[in-house]
């Protein structure tokens, strides 16, 4: 499976969340995945791309058609409690961008 | 060292490159520290934020005052040097994009 979204041409949008985990696990996998599958059951969703690196550092992209699925998607209650936990148990910090993707190019290798 | 950006309140821009390393070593590490020093000299540069997991995916977000100052980043001789080797050894594919930040929001443990 392609780690890459399969995004469409620009303008969409992007969240990108920079977080640096804590030493607790406490089902932080199950929930990641869960929040992934949810995610993408959510109006205007088009994908998403994350890498965590052997310190616990990360970056997750969530792609979005507009800035209003953005806001829906964060208030959907088992997202809520979800960033509820992330903030007393799995995070020592993160940020969070909201940002318009205004172009687009790749490379893929012959 | 912080791993996290101390970017200013939005708005911005971020330029987040998403990309799979291929199995090629061949001065990757000596060459990316190299680029991110160069890019911390360029003007309207406001930080860099980068993950890479196990599997060689990473994500790597530069933070920007604006549009033009990402597009004469990208056209630094150094920089296009690094950018075509990069399509001929180190990645199997990339995806970049250029985006607007609108708003962002963090948490930080106590």
């Amino acid at each position: 499976m392609s780690r890459f979204a399969d995004t469409p041409q620009p303008p969409y949008y992007v969240v990108t969340f920079s977080s640096q985990r804590t030493d607790v696990d406490d089902n932080y996998g199950d929930m990641a995945t869960e929040m992934m599958k949810l995610a993408a059951q959510q109006p205007g969703y088009l994908g998403v791309e994350s890498a965590r690196d052997s310190e616990g550092f990360g970056i997750t992209n969530s792609y979005w058609a507009d800035g209003a699925s953005i806001i829906a998607w964060k208030r959907v209650a088992d997202h809520l409690a979800a960033q509820k936990l992330g903030r007393t148990k799995w995070y020592e910090r993160y940020i969070t961008r909201v940002a318009r993707v205004e172009r687009a190019y790749g490379f893929e290798k012959n």
